[in-house]
């Protein structure tokens, strides 16, 4: 039984072996024309550009951390630990990045030449890579690192470096991608008249680019850091309470759950004329169904009753449902995203007051199952069964990312498409693929912060053990005085993520304005543009911007787990991770509501396209730009973040 | 010593006495003409009618609630003490309105016949009455029943009535308020282009009602439960450590408190030229020194040492630091608002956005504070200590208050002044009251939630004390979905009322539109607007509106402490409490920005009134308006009526 530790790498690296292949299909596809790869290269180039700096930087960042624990900690292993789930981060957030921007130009390709269901499988190949490449070299990590050591205090350092590539990874490319989306939209669409994806619009390179390091490698690094989260803390409890096998066991099973999203893969096929929402669902319910049914096997064999598997389902369906929920709330086929396309008509005021009512009130029924997931799970296997269960919702991450990972690739496809002035009916396929990539990535970031919530929590119970509290008792005017502080972190820091997105977007607008005006027979598409110097302001923006929102999701808990004491710390995390599993889901609820309520307005209600109503739901959709993509989805690293740095540092609390 | 118990009682009926002799000052003073007269009866009917048809509902509310506490608890004199404190509360609500909208057309006299500091003079002794009757009727209340029981079972059924009310008193007048002003201003102001307060726009007269039944007669609920919470829970813990002293201190503190707010209603005078802002400070910190002052005395009487005063000033502290925070975010004097301002520049989006920021922003000092008074407090006088320093933030709420309600009678004196067509003068002498009146609702909303919050802790604690809860553990997962669930509460109540708003709006702007277009001659000023069918609308609606938010705020305790049991409902209470502290101050706070962003673009910033910039800025307004006057102050009542009726149906949880 103990032996199936060695399941772990094996399967992490038949992961890797399977992205590899994924890789060289794709790169093998035609990929199309001479101006098709001239714009592609400038978007691939442009994301490595991003993705270099950002690294830069965060050399400098991981290496303090890395001496600050070595000698603060006097735990070089942690801190070799450290080293390596940072690295594997960064390689998991490189490589399927690398993919997704070779795999964009290819679908338009085959759009072009074979149609919908070969443009399909390339677009999701290429979020296959990234969906591999994450539950991989996670898997990979975490079990080495525990193979070799044996230490639960040194994979929370792995654990820790994934954390802290994940916050910049998020935060940065958050930024990024709003402040280019936010520049090209209102000076070429709204002051210059001019279409989406518009070659003669010199921020549209920099916004395709933000698609890839935003929801490609920032989603990606938040989801790599749940999924080793989850491990790490199942594997700390896991040892408490039931010893190897404790350990052993969400090894094993994330070890399935990897196999089950290969196997979920090959479901996610269309013929001409289905609906490829379908496609891709069926291979989300194929892999669940595969690990429902493995978890019970494991589960028998490792503790000989069904307790364990029922804790992982919990989480598995509590995931599925948050992710229907989502799609309730933000899509354009129900009540709340129609109510405020109507109350648009009343103007701008109305659009917000109601968008901002929708992602408040989505917040109950998520809040409710994740409840329910919590007391079945800890029913069935105690504290123990709660890191089950984010480990068991994350099981499928394999599959959950692919299919977020593939939004972005078709909506960078349109936009090859247009840019190089493709026919319409390729545009129609890629607007079909992208359309449907907009509801899987509201359902990936349900997802995201779902998943988000359990591994904190989980990490945050590991804490608690690791400190040695027996309790955190909220009667203790510490853990008042922490729960308090805690609550408005995640209000502070949204307000700091936001503001950045101002201020980049600022800048941005700025310069498209300043090249509209100075380059000649730019509006003609004679002139140029400098699509370059775009990208380098989203890149220098997005760098420096996300600087103190990170070192405040550093500083906060260790200064108070210094200063107030474990106690206070340990209301801390709580505080924090109320308030941010709301925060997150209101603000990217609220966001993808009013998103979609335009597109819904655009499809011919309400006066359709330029009609009053539809300038209001504009307004709707630019607030809601930053909510969605860059405060709400950071909220999720901010948690976790900050609950690993406690369980990291719990020598210097004690 | 313990016989100072029966300053408490003499020192209420003072207040109330005292309360008298003012409004029958405000009675004798000169009512203008008779135009002034007749636009002043509408609005006292109108708020009349309000208070009339809500009691009536109330009753109901109440009769069944008396009886669910006689049989289910099998306590009459609970059931007796809340009906009382409904009762008291209805009754200072009832008297401090009935003045109010009596100064109201006295202040415009006295603006158009002697100027600023008699108007002054008598738009603060109209506060003032209503002052006095919350804190005179609430020190009479919670003794006298202590008094007649010294069961602190049955002063927390006092505490549920006072609580019952403000909530259907907040709520109802919140969106009364809210659904007038945004029905009026936007076919008023924005559609038929007639300034504010103009005499031919049928809402008007709701408008102006709204003041009263919101600003006045809903901020005195709250601040009436907040008051005798505070009370209520330093008796039940003051009696836990130390016997009868610890139950007398908090007694004897707020007579003293009165008779200081009594003395600093003398500090506000203004001669002919002086800042009225600066006379209403004079009394505030006058009054906060009175009690600084003999709280160290009393201390030393019933403890022989400084420890419990201290906890008093902490709270004191803290409830004027918040207040000062409230007006740095929120006045048109600093940088928040300004940015807001500056970002109207390019269109409502950015207006929208940097609002929200600083609302979130704004939440970082305030819950500083809030911990560092709970660790002071705490730190001298345990628990009790908690409890105290709300008791001191509350000492001075009867000038508190009095600086609150001028606000609302300053702005109706203003617009019965504009639509009785008074020469520029007198309108230039109410603009001054009024503006200042704003600055200090944004300070009294700030310490309306400070208040809520020290005040809710302080009955949480007494809550886990009654259930005997050693300890609230956050590690035991009942708490934690407590905490989960407890901590949505906030979000979905606020999307509650804000729809409401919405919906009560939506009836208004109809019905504004119909008399405009139906009413022959009115905008020549020849046709008569139907005022009353304008009151009806705000009536019935906020009424039926009030009912579900209302409802919940009562069957989430009662329901999650059944089903969940004890430990849940205290984790329920406290998740409540830290989201709904954020979320209100936030709400409150971005509101007030909005406002004041728009405020300062009209004094000429930004192109001014009418400019794109200005226009901007009114949309931000707007959405402001439910944020601040019905959303986020409804969200000070949730969380003390929860952990209230937790306190008080303890038995059923046991």
């Amino acid at each position: 039984m103990e032996t199936m530790i060695y399941l772990a790498p094996i399967v992490g690296v038949l992961a890797l072996l399977f992205a590899f292949t994924l890789s060289n299909n794709i790169k093998k596809q035609d990929a199309g024309n001479q101006r098709m790869q001239e714009i592609a290269s400038y978007i691939h180039e442009g994301a490595q550009a991003f993705l270099m700096a950002e690294y830069r930087i965060l050399i400098i960042f991981v290496a303090l951390l890395f001496f600050i624990l070595g000698f603060a900690l006097k735990s070089w292993s942690t801190a070799c630990a450290f080293l390596l789930g940072a690295l594997f981060s960064s390689a998991a957030g490189y490589f399927g990045m690398q993919v997704a921007t070779k795999a964009n130009v290819r679908t338009a390709g085959a759009a072009k030449e074979s149609g919908m269901p070969k443009a399909l499988s390339i677009a999701f190949s290429g979020g296959s890579v990234m969906g591999m490449c994450v539950t991989g070299l996670g898997l990979i990590g975490v079990s080495i690192v525990y193979l070799i050591t044996k230490d639960t205090g040194v994979i929370s350092g792995f654990g820790l470096g994934a954390s802290s590539i994940a916050l910049f990874a998020r935060v940065g490319g958050g930024i990024y991608t709003k402040a280019a989306d936010v520049g090209a939209d209102l000076v070429g669409k709204v002051e210059a008249g001019i279409p989406e994806d518009d070659p003669r619009n010199p921020a549209v390179i920099a916004d395709n680019v933000g698609d890839n390091v935003g929801d490609v490698a920032g989603m990606g690094a938040d989801l790599f850091e749940s999924y080793v989260g989850s491990l790490v803390s199942a594997i700390t409890l896991g040892v408490i309470y039931f010893k190897e096998p404790g350990a052993v066991f969400p090894l094993a099973l994330a070890a399935f759950g990897i196999l089950a999203s290969i196997a979920g893969t090959f479901f996610v096929k269309a013929s001409k004329n289905a609906d490829p929402g379908k496609a891709l669902k069926a291979g989300t319910y194929g892999s669940s169904a595969v690990v429902l049914v493995l978890s019970l096997v494991l589960s028998k064999v490792f503790f000989g009753d069904m307790k364990a598997a029922l804790a992982i389902i919990s989480g598995l369906i509590v995931g599925l449902l948050i992710g229907i929920m989502t799609e309730y709330y933000t899509s354009g086929d129900y009540k709340p995203v129609q109510r405020i396309a109507a109350q648009s008509e009343t103007g701008s005021a109305t659009t917000i007051i109601s968008g901002l009512s929708v992602g408040m009130r989505s917040t109950m029924l998520p809040l409710f199952f994740i409840a329910i997931g919590i007391l079945c799970s800890y029913h069935f296997c105690g504290l123990y069964g709660i890191a089950l269960s984010a480990v068991g919702m994350l099981s499928t991450a394999g599959i959950t990312i692919a299919i977020d990972a593939y939004g972005p690739i078709a909506d960078n496809a349109g936009g090859i498409a247009e840019m190089s002035g493709l026919e319409d009916s390729v545009r129609n396929i890629t607007d079909k693929l992208d359309s449907v990539g907009n509801t899987t990535a509201a359902m990936g970031k349900g997802f995201a912060i779902g998943s988000a919530a359990l591994t904190a929590l989980a990490l945050f119970v590991s804490y608690s053990e690791a400190v040695g509290l027996e309790s955190i008792d909220i009667l203790n005017p510490q853990v008042i005085i922490g729960l308090f502080l805690g609550g408005m972190l995640p209000f502070l820091f949204s307000a700091m993520t936001m503001d950045s997105v101002s201020k980049a977007a600022n800048k941005m607008i700025e310069e498209v304005r300043r090249q509209f005006k100075t380059i000649p027979g730019i509006m003609e598409g004679k002139g140029k543009p400098d699509y370059s110097s775009c990208v380098e302001i989203s890149t220098q923006a997005a760098l420096k911007e996300m600087m103190l929102p990170g070192l405040m999701a550093v500083a906060a808990p260790l200064l108070c787990g210094i200063i107030l004491g474990s106690s206070a710390l340990g209301g801390l995390l709580a505080g924090a991770l109320v308030t941010g599993v709301l925060m997150a889901i209101f603000m990217a609820n609220s966001g993808g509501a009013w998103d979609n309520a335009k597109k819904y307005i655009e499809d011919g209600h309400h006066g359709g396209k330029g009609s009053p109503a539809h300038k209001a739901a504009v307004v709707g959709d630019t607030v809601g730009d930053p909510f969605k993509d860059t405060s709400g989805p950071s909220i999720n690293i901010l948690i976790k973040l900050m609950t690993i740095v406690a369980v990291v540092f719990t020598p210097l609390f004690l």
